[in-house]
C-alpha cells in the first residue's frame, strides 16, 4: 500500500457490493445455480478509478448470449466473473479526472449494485450523461439507450419508403416498439408480430402500427399472409426461428432484412435437434440483403441516435413502455421474463434512486 | 396470310423443331413425365423475327427452380410451355434487322433445337455474340456466360483481401471453379468444398485452390474446421443446406456471404419435414452481410465480366471444365447429373455444330 493521501478512497469502504457472478454456462435457459448472488466489499479506488452506484440495470436477450462460450458476439463472461449487463449509474466516489461525484453514466455496469469505473469498466468506458438528466434515468438503458438506438440504426439502414410494407417481430418489445414507430413516421405500412392479444392491442392502439399478428394464434401464418397482401419489403427481425422463417417466405424482390435479435435461438440447448430455417433459399430467390447487427459496434452514432430519439420522446411523438422489477435480486427472474415474452416494452431492474 | 414477299420465310419450312415441354410441376426431383419431348413444325417467321438453331444448351440448378410455381425468381415456366434454358445458338433464317444468317447469339433459347428470336425470345432478347466467336461456342453458356459471370460478379462483391480466407462450395462446379480461381488471383486463401476425392484433387491440383474438403467424408465438418484455422471471412455459397449451415459457424466478424446458388434446397419436396439451417444466428453474432444474387439481374455488367474472363481464358490463367452430353434427348438426364453432383465443371448439351 502507498501512503499517498487518499481523499476519496475511504468512501469506498462505506460500500458493500452485491453482485451476480456466473458460476457455470447454462444448457438451454439459464437455471438456478448458473448465477449466484454474492456480497463483497468494494475495494479501495486506485488513481484513475471511480465508484458508481447502479440505478437501473438492463436485462436483455443478449444476457443469455454472454453466458455462452460458443461464439458469443463479445467474449463470454468468464466463469466466476460478475455477470455482464448494461446499466445507468451515478458516481459516488471518484479518483478519476473525467467524472465527479453525482455524475450520471451509462455502460457495462454489470449485474451488481456498485461498479468500479476505469478505462475498461468491464468491457468499455462508461459514457458520461448530461447532468441534470434530460429524461428519466431508466430511459438511458432503454429508449435512449441500446434498445432505442438499435431501432434507430436499424430503420436508418432499412430505409423503408412510403407505401412499403415493413414487418417488425417482437413488436411489443423494447426494440421492436421503437422500430415500428420510426418506420411509421417514414410513411411505411408497418405490420407487427407479438405474443399475445394484449400486446397486439398495445402495438396497434398505443404505438400506431397498422396491424399486429399474435404469433401464438394457431393460424398466425395465414394471418400474416393476409396482413401482407403485397408481400414484405423490409424486415426488422428480433426473433428468428419459425417466425423469421415464415417472414422469409413473404419477402419481395430486393427485400432488406435487419437481423437485430434472434431471441428464439439463444436458449436452444442442442442445436442438433433444433429445427432450423428452411426458407433461407428465399434470400437468393428474392435477391435479398441480410445484415447482422450489434448496437455496441456503432458507438460513434449513439449521440446522433439519442438526439433523434430524445427529440421525439420529449415532444410526445415516441411512445415507450417499461417493465421495472425491484432490486438486483430479481435479475434472474427478469431474464426468465425476457424469454417468456410475457412483458411489454423494456424489462429492467430498479436498483437505487439518484441522489 | 399476307402476300408480302417472304424471302426468308420459306427457310423455316425446312425445319422441324424438337422441344421439351413442361407437363406438370415436379414434387422433389424432376421425374419422367414432368417433361415430354415433342416434335413440332417451325412456324413461318413474321417480320421482326429470326430463327436460331441451338448449338449448346445449358442445364442448371435454376432449371429446377423454373419448374416450380412457388416463388421462383422468374415467372415459372407455364404448364405445356417449352422448358426455359440458356443456350448458344446460330441464326439460320432472319426477318429481323439486328441479326443475319450465320450470326451467333446467347440467351434463353429454351430446351429445344430451334428457337424463334424476337423482342422477347422467351424471357429476354438474344445477345448477339461477335463473329467469328472469340472462344468455343460452348463457353458462352459457361465460363463466358451466366456461370462465369456469376463467379466474376460474386468475387467483385465479396472483394476478398490478401490473406483472407474464402470458402467456395460446389468448388468443382461451373460457378465455384471460376470463383475460387478469381479469389486466388486476389491473394486470398481459398478453401473449396466438393463432393468426391476426384473433384477435390481437381480443385487443388488443376484450379489452384489452397485446399478442398470432400463433403461426403464422414468427418468433413472437422476437416473444414481444420482447413479454416483462422475462420472464414468470405463465403461464396452455391449449395446451402447443411454445408452452408456449417460454414455459418466458421464465419469471422463482418463476414460476407454471397448466396449465388442453393442447390440443396431446390429438390426439397416437403419443406415441413426438411431440416433447415440452425446457425442463422451467426449472421447476427458475427454482424455478417448476406446477399442473394441472380446473374440475369445484372445484364448491364455482362460485357465487363466477359472481357475480364475472356482475357484470362485466352492467356491460360483461367481453367474451366465442361461435361458435354450429346443431343437434346439427354436434357432430363443432364438435370439429374446436375443434382447428383457427379460431374466436374459446366454441364451442357451439344445440340448442333456451327456452320
Amino acid at each position: 500500500m502507498t501512503t499517498t493521501p487518499d481523499v476519496l478512497g475511504p468512501a469506498t469502504h462505506q460500500h458493500t457490493n452485491r453482485a451476480f457472478r456466473l458460476r457455470r454456462r447454462p444448457n438451454g435457459p439459464a437455471a438456478a445455480g448458473d448465477l449466484t448472488l454474492v456480497t463483497e466489499p468494494v475495494t479501495p479506488l486506485r488513481e484513475g478509478q471511480a465508484l458508481a452506484r447502479t440505478l437501473f440495470l438492463s436485462v436483455d436477450p443478449a444476457s443469455r448470449i454472454w453466458m455462452d462460450h460458443d461464439r458469443p458476439f463479445m467474449p463470454a463472461v468468464p466463469i466466476d466473473a460478475v455477470m455482464r449487463g448494461l446499466g445507468v449509474c451515478q458516481i459516488v466516489a471518484s479518483r478519476r479526472a473525467e467524472v465527479a461525484v453525482g455524475d450520471f453514466g451509462a455502460g457495462f455496469t454489470g449485474w451488481q449494485e456498485y461498479c468500479v469505473v476505469d478505462d475498461t469498466t468491464l468491457d468499455a468506458p462508461l459514457s458520461v450523461l448530461p447532468s441534470p438528466l434530460p429524461a428519466p434515468a431508466s430511459a438511458f438503458v432503454g429508449v435512449l439507450g441500446h434498445t432505442g438506438i438499435s431501432a434507430y440504426l436499424g430503420i436508418d439502414f432499412l430505409d423503408p419508403q412510403p407505401g412499403q410494407t415493413v414487418v417488425v417481430s417482437a413488436a411489443a418489445g423494447a426494440v421492436g416498439s421503437v422500430a415500428g414507430q420510426l418506420a411509421k413516421e417514414r410513411g411505411a405500412r408497418v405490420v407487427g408480430i407479438a405474443g399475445s392479444p394484449e400486446k397486439c392491442r398495445h402495438v396497434v392502439e398505443d404505438l400506431g402500427f397498422d396491424t399486429c399478428i399474435d404469433h401464438r394464434a394457431a393460424d398466425w401464418q395465414a394471418q400474416l399472409d393476409a396482413a401482407t397482401p403485397e408481400g414484405v419489403d423490409v424486415v426488422f427481425e428480433n426473433v428468428g426461428g419459425e417466425i423469421m422463417d415464415h417472414i422469409l417466405m413473404r419477402m419481395n424482390l430486393h427485400a432488406r432484412v435487419f437481423v437485430c435479435g434472434l431471441i428464439a435461438h439463444h436458449n436452444v440447448g442442442d442445436r442438433d435437434t433444433w429445427r432450423g430455417l428452411v426458407n433461407v433459399d428465399q434470400v437468393q430467390i428474392q435477391r435479398a440483403t441480410m445484415l447482422g447487427f450489434i448496437v455496441t459496434d456503432h458507438l460513434n452514432r449513439w449521440p446522433e441516435a439519442i438526439n433523434h430519439l430524445a427529440e421525439r420522446l420529449t415532444t410526445g411523438r415516441l411512445r415507450h413502455e417499461e417493465t421495472v422489477l425491484e432490486g438486483l435480486d430479481a435479475a434472474p427472474a427478469a431474464l426468465d421474463r425476457v424469454f417468456s415474452g410475457a412483458e411489454i416494452g423494456k424489462i429492467l431492474l430498479h436498483i437505487a434512486d439518484p441522489t
